[in-house]
């Protein structure tokens, strides 16, 4: 394969001007872009509250499940960064619409749910109906001679799995059940991700989490987080925008750009977050390349410290 | 590939009598085989029983690991069928052989198991430490918040991973650190099926439930159980026979006939399980081929009437 494709990497001002008037829609990853683990990247809240003086749309998508939109929002209200729970997109909520905007989930059936609180409230948040998740029944643990008390439940229409620290056996079991046993039942994930980062140190991700099912029943998953376009489906059946003028700011490689070329956008690499310019360059650079590259969302600051 | 090999079908008294002689030593699997489910397979008991005063060393070679030997003699004992505790041979038997006998597992070392008290029971007889399994502090659920109470421990030298109806995410979370954090740490599977029947339905087996850890390390783990020829080196480190004169008896093309094919032994499929013509001769048919195909084990039967 020739690589011909290449980055423009943005360095001056002029640069960044350029960059803000080709676009109309900002779509922001937010680790490794907006903040870094528990630290706010310097420069980053100007230049959002800039961008919303100048008309422009300001959209954040995260991969994470398990926190609702509200529960999201007070990280940026913690951080002091303005935002509405419309402007918000997490792998949850996206899953949510996926189900009552895309599949059209009927009004009779219901989702059983390996997840969490902030999962449940994205779907009672659209109007579809839920089993499982939360529901204090499932935490308790189902001896083994028990197996056969699972049973398929012709009501429960899909299965929806994302991160789910409580995750047992018998939410396992009752899943392959409707899976296998359930005639055209839903087989989806919030998102793939292997690990999560927690106090400097990896956990097993919602990925790891719906392994055993993706293994245990040999089904394919629609997978709704980036990097697929599904993603981008469900924030587009809840807002308008036109693609052609929208961009997606990310630091991850293989989740943010490979999903904002996934979806037919343009994509700006901050070199905030995850990916060093080994990644870019070395022998065993990646063959995702963003559109433009930039240090950090902070720089385009010059754009802001001008303007006054 | 050319498909020169052809199965020779056993149907006379004369197959059965020279298939007898060509072997000292007969593996056998158990469900599809000896027994199908809650029932035995008739004829069976008779042609082990009369295996036996023809001098034959009968071993059985099960990919259930939750059961330890004793819990598995049972159910001969229920079938009427005599056997000893050294011809059983699980995947949580040869596992433990296999950390005890082949990697020398260190003494100052312990083992990290997902898996039950069958698994443990194991590890026990052939003096390998262990921690973690049935331990009711592992069954107590981690709130979201302490994941980072979970924490290398370097006295861990080894996860074992097998089937375990108590498995939850404290449990992943630590198989997980250690295996990315202990320098030279051993991932050990029992076996890798993907499902067990359990009352005429299939749950999620060993191999879903070990998922979240190859999928959240991206490590390769080394897999005990049928059709891995590492079960075999484990029966080997216990038992002493010539390979030449030993034979695989199983109704699964997939792991029994693999195994033996994997073992460098000759393989004889029973038609009593999951093996069915189209398997054998269907557009899909499996690449897999034994050396010899009886409809049942207890087809044997007529030289044990002959005898008498």
């Amino acid at each position: 394969m020739s690589d011909t494709t290449e980055s423009k990497r943005l360095t001056t001002a002029q640069d960044y001007a350029s960059l803000i008037d080709k676009f109309d829609t900002f779509l922001f990853d937010c680790d490794g872009v907006i903040w870094s683990g528990p630290k706010l990247i310097p420069g980053v809240r100007e230049v959002i509250a800039w961008l919303r003086t100048k008309g422009k749309n300001v959209l954040f998508v995260s991969n994470n499940a398990s926190k609702s939109r509200p529960m999201y929002k007070k990280t940026f209200d913690d951080f002091g960064i303005d935002t509405t729970d419309d402007e918000l997109f997490n792998s949850g909520f996206a899953s949510a619409l996926y189900l009552a905007k895309i599949l059209n989930f009927p009004k009779d059936k219901k989702v059983y749910v390996i997840g969490m609180k902030g999962l449940e409230e994205e779907l009672d948040a659209v109007g579809v109906a839920h089993c499982g998740g939360s529901d204090p029944a499932e935490m308790e643990y189902m001896p083994a001679k028990d197996y056969t008390s699972v049973t398929p439940d012709p009501s429960v229409g899909a299965v929806l799995c994302g991160f789910d620290a409580f995750v047992n056996y018998k939410k396992y079991s009752k899943a392959h059940t409707y899976l296998t046993k359930n005639p055209g039942c839903h087989f989806i994930l919030t998102n793939t991700d292997a690990t999560f980062p927690s106090g400097g140190e990896f956990y097993p991700g919602s990925g790891a989490m719906s392994a055993p099912l993706v293994y245990s029943t040999k089904m394919t998953p629609t997978v709704i987080g980036k990097p697929n376009s599904h993603m981008m489906d469900a924030i587009l059946a809840s807002k308008d925008f036109d693609r052609s003028r929208t961009i997606m700011v990310g630091d991850n490689l293989e989740t943010d750009i490979l999903f904002g070329q996934n979806s037919g956008i343009e994509t700006l690499l901050t070199m905030t977050g995850v990916t060093n310019e080994d990644h870019l360059l070395g022998p065993k650079k990646s063959s995702t390349v963003p559109t433009y590259i930039v240090n950090s969302l902070g720089d385009f600051k010059v754009l802001v410290d001008e303007s006054k």
